[in-house]
């Protein structure tokens, strides 16, 4: 079974963007206990005030799934949409390198 | 002193991705006993058959300036250059979540 890795660009509403971190680092402590979630790590740019990125990677893309399927990311989600303007993911296949295990 | 991140999309010319792989994987391996370098993750997609993602966390901006005047690093990129068609980089300053120290 191999790693599932995703970018996330959000573009947040004008000035929401430290709310939408909020949300997200909440969301990354909420899985810190969890072996499946590897990684989930959260950007700003200073370039571009209204974006947040996150950086995650998965024991699978089935341990991905099931976590959108979890009540505790649903309400986070629900959240998070007010804040947001747009959304680009893009999924990966992480193959090495340092800082996995 | 705050992390430094960054997200580098390559675009392979056709064929080349696998190649260009092998050469950031070296360059990883050669950042393990680094502690400025923190993460440095190569990645690609089912989606997109020449294009490779790396992923970096740098303890700060001028740790990975430093990193890029290293004499390896040099090397490395010249062994990588003909190998690649484009190059989008982002960069980022990481908050915190899941998978940072």
């Amino acid at each position: 079974m191999s790693r599932f890795g995703m970018i996330v660009k959000f573009t947040t509403k004008p000035g929401r963007r430290d709310a939408l971190v909020d949300i997200l680092l909440n969301g990354a402590a909420s899985e810190q206990a969890t072996t499946e979630c590897e990684q989930y790590i959260v950007h700003v740019s200073d370039n571009e005030p209204d974006a947040v990125w996150v950086t995650e990677i998965w024991s699978s893309p089935e341990a991905h799934e099931a976590s959108l399927a979890r009540e505790e990311t649903k309400a986070s989600i629900e959240r998070a949409m007010p804040l947001i303007a747009g959304v680009e993911a893009t999924k990966l296949k992480p193959l090495g390198g340092k800082g996995l295990d």
